[in-house]
């Protein structure tokens, strides 16, 4: 945890990843971030992946640090609580993040009624209003089309396993709020920001000329196995059998991987034979079959650590591929030996590395990251410290089942 | 473009995608982005896809809507311009994004000691330094050992082809430029942000569980073809041959789905059957073959009219698979009839729709998406504006050939 949006208080009611995530940016850059959810939990509180407990490591994960209060909020005066919580005073607060509907009890209209600077981040499936989480999003852009090897039927979809939309869109969320944020400071003016997982993904696909290629440039890419599109790149296999992934889009890139495997006649023939330069990416993408054979013998004749000798020697862009537990436990500086990862013993019973932020502010001093709440750990805490309760209200609330605190 | 962040200048000195779509989403809310690149263009200049006449697609969706300046980087002189460009004075500056190495001429140090305020988001493919992108980074992660169907061999990778990392590494980056100018607001002080890849991965992976996971949960995740990970999703096939997507991660997604295809019935015999509830996600999760079976044979049953209609009608989260050019022609509000898209005439000489800002911000005015630059076009506006040279200084600098204007 960092201390640069010291001071910052977010309130969040939101489920599953992308309102989770956005706040969980600016909770480990110093925001405080008070979560309520449902007695019992929220739609996403058992998520998988789960302990074998039950406790979900998702949960723990995306609400690490977070201060947790459970709310009935099928009773109205549950309702009227969550909304005074997201509306209290406080220059620095009035800042709410959801994906409840736009039109619901969490309207921005309501709580703007209540306080007239409040700005709402609101992640929604599709824009209209539609029903859409990234895997449905996903569906529409036509990528699992062009995912997966060349042999698969044209209509078979290869579905991402990592949620990139909502996980675009959670980062997104983030940078909205800090927007609209700056922006209320110079004009005292709030408001709702949406942020569709459908305009998040229509607008990636314009921003990295995809949509224009679909117009314009020939239509739909076809499926390339792991061949990266435009550039060289694919995964190939040493003399031990290690795989690799080995890419040359900049011209330096391409020099070190002919450099690394001695394959400057080869190369220089084929240019000759062909009348083209290798030095341009695209060339390099039309004959990749070519380089692809003068690439995948020389590793056949290379066991890993003499690749990765020469790799490394001459500066290729490239990588072996793991399994996620390998990584954890092997790849220098991903979780092992990186100080954005400390231990943590969180809720559901196990200790393990615990990230904070992705981006190192240098010179600026990196806290550990915080464990994950039980649901309600700070119920009675949120309603006194913000909402000014006292002790006999909250008594009053926690018999009447409108709140409930950890263990409920 | 919204007028959000009006008067922020970000300088840009960066290629690909990460840092490129960083300044983007920032100019998309109003910031005045300045880009520099090498004469004839840096690394990305030609990156595909391509109009047929050479223009790069991509470079113009990154970069649409900047002021362009052409320097030659490779002389001294070239790069002092660059250092005074990204140092300029003026409150709302000093904010420099870019993907050079930590080390070389742009040291986040060596523009501090020009202006002690800077901020310089610096993305990064490893946190140490070492090479990566997008591609390489990917294959430590695991996740293309659980990507594709389930009949691959273990140790067949499939990588995907949407540059998640870099994606999330670009609005985490916005996100960590808004965050570190606020703090220098507040404070005073500047400094260096460093967003690597390889962090962006790992805390993404530590955020959603799977870090956990791996440790404590059983281990590497298997492959799982197009199923959806510990609720219930996959694609299936309708009578007339469409393939959709369907998801019931929530208990509401589950009943609707149950009710859209009336299998009441049936899913309560197996309920009782096994003794569970598919009220759980993860029960759903579990037993999910019995599931596929009712859902697919139903699906056979049913055109893809009626079943769109009997999803509609009941709340189902779905989507039809598209490919991209059909879902750019067809899918109503991703791009046809979505106010986020304006049509725009690019330098490669093509008019396409063109995306503004993913986020809406309700109440305030979006305008159109402006057009990409020429490379160079805005050489001598950025040379007399920020860095106030004379007519006679600008034509010196074309003369040595320190810069140049569009079409050098």
């Amino acid at each position: 945890m960092y201390d640069v949006l010291k001071g910052m208080r977010v309130v969040e009611g939101a489920s599953f990843i992308a309102g989770p995530i956005c706040c969980q940016h600016l909770l480990q850059l110093g925001a405080e971030v008070i979560r309520f959810d449902m007695i019992g939990g929220g739609p996403d509180f058992n998520r998988w992946p789960v302990a074998d407990e039950g406790g979900s490591l998702y949960w723990e994960g995306l609400n690490k640090g977070k201060k947790s209060i459970a709310i009935n909020l099928a009773r109205r005066e549950g309702r009227e609580l969550a909304i005074r919580i997201a509306t209290a005073p406080g220059k620095n607060g009035g800042l709410f993040v959801t994906n409840y509907p736009v039109g619901g009890f969490l309207a921005h209209e309501r709580l703007a009624a209540r306080r007239p600077d409040m700005i709402t981040i609101r992640v929604m499936g599709w824009a209209d209003g539609r029903n859409g989480v990234d895997y449905t999003v996903n569906a529409v852009t036509g990528l699992p089309s062009m995912t997966g090897m060349t042999d698969l039927p044209e209509d078979q979809p290869v579905n991402h396993v990592l949620p990139a939309w909502d996980l675009i869109a959670g980062s997104y969320a983030a940078f909205s709020l800090m927007a609209a944020e700056r922006h209320r400071r110079l004009t005292g003016q709030g408001g709702e920001v949406r942020v569709p997982l459908s305009d998040i993904a229509a607008t990636t696909l314009g921003h990295t000329g995809q949509i224009a290629e679909a117009i314009v440039g020939g239509g739909d890419r076809p499926r390339l196995g792991n061949d990266l599109f435009g550039a060289l790149g694919r995964d190939f296999v040493t003399a031990d059998g290690r795989r690799v992934m080995i890419v040359a889009i900049t011209g330096r890139q391409w020099a070190s991987l002919v450099q690394a495997l001695a394959l400057g006649a080869p190369v220089t023939a084929i240019e000759t034979e062909l009348g083209v330069s290798f030095a341009r990416e695209g060339e390099r993408y039309r004959h990749r079959a070519r380089l692809f054979d003068l690439i995948a013998q020389a590793l056949l004749r290379l066991s890993f650590a003499d690749a990765a000798a020469a790799f490394d020697r001459t500066g290729v862009c490239w990588s072996a591929y793991r399994k996620l537990s390998d990584a954890v436990a092997g790849e220098p500086g991903f979780v092992q030996g990186n100080p954005v990862f400390t231990p943590q013993r969180h809720p559901a019973g196990f200790t393990y590395p615990t990230p904070g932020a992705a981006a190192t502010f240098t010179g600026l001093n990196r806290g550990p990251a915080r464990r994950a709440p039980r649901l309600g750990e700070h119920t009675d805490e949120v309603l006194g410290d913000m909402l000014k309760l006292s002790a006999s209200e909250i008594a009053a609330l926690h018999d009447d089942g409108v709140v409930a605190g950890p263990g409920a």
